[in-house]
């Protein structure tokens, strides 16, 4: 079933994604955030927080209404290093934005800024507001529950916390930065969407079933029987620790926020944090960003198992393949872009890629 | 070998502790920190981390030099939510005290609060300093990196980050708060020598040797055999997640105090991150704590796996055990409280426990 990728050029995607969202009503600078997030996560080949998400996820979620395209978003709070947002049910990819502006602003004053974010929806890719710090010479945090529980605590056989995933960038000098992006479970949801689509098992390890047996069949996993697990997997191998990073992570959206967490099943809204670090607060700009670039050279240098061509650290794979697809374009399923074809034709816009 | 524990008063232990400290020449103040660490470690049951370090590691390190007993630790800062602390290779507890005070009163202040620590030595638990926040109705964030590289990164067979711990804590109502502290690798250290001392094999999965074959036998993992897997274990399940924590952990504690990381191997000082987040920053403190309440009811509720009693979330079990101890005592091993007793011989203070 390996179908033949097309590349299509970074840029026309995000005009015909923003074109899309404009249609409906959601404001210029809204859809183009919202674009070059969406693009973004493609170009660094993250292609699970990519533009095959656009129509499915957004563009469905406005129609029906689940997704507010004119919110009223609002940025309050009277101290210095910290603000909470109400996201009024927006595409959490524009609340986000701006309570990561309003964090980045924050740490130019203190040193420091913080900022909640409850009645939101889905932000995408995290790292991708991390990285906005990183202009700033600042180390950025983007932490999110997910809408859903899909992993199992320890113990348990019944779904109680979300994959919740933490994002955190910090700047190199000449060496890419260092961004982390992690679901707090062994896996992410869409490696069993990937699954059930290619038609393969999962392996042992990433989701139990009522009984606590192994998941290998994708499709067995469902919201009734077993559920994902935390990163670490087993009680030897450390499960409470996935389990508490995500219970951390619903701790400092959710429960911050003033909303109830997912094990409580009555909130349907999305919250997230945004936070940044100035690093002149610390030590001197320089100093970090060579350590930055001597430790990923260390990184590169260390010795390696049979048959390692390179030891990556988190985000310098990416900038590799973020590399290649600005120079050569997005590779893009044809049915990614046969879906992005309909819409603009439903949509009465200009497809043009 | 299972030898019959003793019980052991705790504040008669940490009265001890800090006799045996004075006795070195550390200030009245900064002993009475550090035995409360300890023992309060021993007190939740986190025993690695116990009165069994103060010998051979803290009252051996001050003889040899390698601890500074009376350190000039030196707290700056101009802006308003960070500071940077010099711990003048003092006693990594009584600094890191110092530097989440800091934190603390800067996140009164303006809601947060970031504190970085360079030249300073091994801190012990670091929940007990994450945990000195919650009075204060206050999130407590605290970083340590390991004093040596211990782990592997995914696909070298040479150690690079060490075990990297991280700790949070955040406060409930009526429930115990949770408080989570955790390496980023599968296991601490600690857990390595607790088996050869047991004469055990370890798990596969914890550690590999040189070739990349798993290690059962704990006594084979040496600093130039292999090394312990980062949290996740395999690349299948994740251990990108547990190595991408581990630099993190590098990053905001020696990069950003301006150290080099255990991957550059010239730097023998240890460095920590504090931070606080004031919960009535961002939402009514009551709010926050009985969701937290609500929250740890629900996973007290959840249905449980066959032969599982609880679910814990993180720093539950701990409040049990403290409970039970404080009433009743600590059980130490006698080959313990005999170290302790020839210790307090050797620097002539009282032994009374």
């Amino acid at each position: 079933m390996a179908e033949e990728r097309i590349r299509v050029n970074a840029e026309k995607l995000k005009k015909l994604a923003a074109r899309e969202l404009e249609s409906l009503g959601v404001p210029k600078n809204d859809a183009a955030i919202t674009a070059d997030v969406l693009v973004t996560a493609d170009l660094r080949g993250v292609e699970t927080h990519g533009i095959v998400s656009l129509v499915p996820f957004y563009i469905r979620g406005i129609q029906a209404g689940r997704i507010n395209p004119k919110p009223d978003i609002k940025v309050s709070g009277t101290n210095l290093s910290t603000a909470t947002v109400d996201g009024d049910k927006g595409l959490g990819y524009a609340v986000t934005y701006r309570a990561m502006k309003e964090a980045i602003s924050r740490a130019q004053e203190t040193g420091v800024g913080f900022v909640s974010v409850g009645n939101s929806t889905h932000f995408g890719p995290g790292f991708y507001y991390a990285m906005m710090a990183l202009e700033y010479d600042m180390i950025g945090f983007t932490l999110t529950c997910s809408p859903v529980a899909e992993v199992v605590a320890p113990g348990s056989n019944t779904v109680s916390v979300g994959t919740n995933p933490l994002a955190i960038a910090a700047p190199a000098n000449k060496k890419p930065p260092f961004v982390l992006d992690m679901a707090t479970s062994v896996v992410a949801t869409g490696k069993f969407r990937k699954a059930i689509l290619e038609g393969k098992s999962v392996p042992e390890g990433w989701a139990i079933d009522k009984e606590g047996k192994p998941i290998t069949d994708p499709s067995k996993r469902t919201l009734d029987n077993g559920g994902i697990l935390p990163l670490g997997g087993t009680p030897e191998l450390g499960e409470y620790k996935g389990f508490g990073l995500g219970v951390a992570v619903d701790i400092l959206t959710s429960v911050l926020s003033g909303y109830a967490p997912a094990v409580l099943r009555r909130t349907k809204e999305v919250s997230h944090l945004a936070g940044a670090l100035r690093i002149s607060s610390f030590t001197a700009v320089d100093t970090f960003k060579n350590l930055m670039d001597e430790m990923i050279e260390a990184y590169d240098a260390l010795p390696k198992l049979p048959g390692v061509k390179n030891i990556y650290i988190a985000g310098s794979y990416e900038a590799e393949v973020q590399k290649d697809r600005e120079a050569n374009g997005i590779p893009l399923l044809p049915q990614v872009i046969q879906t992005l074809k309909e819409a603009a034709g439903e949509l009465g816009v200009e497809f043009d890629l």
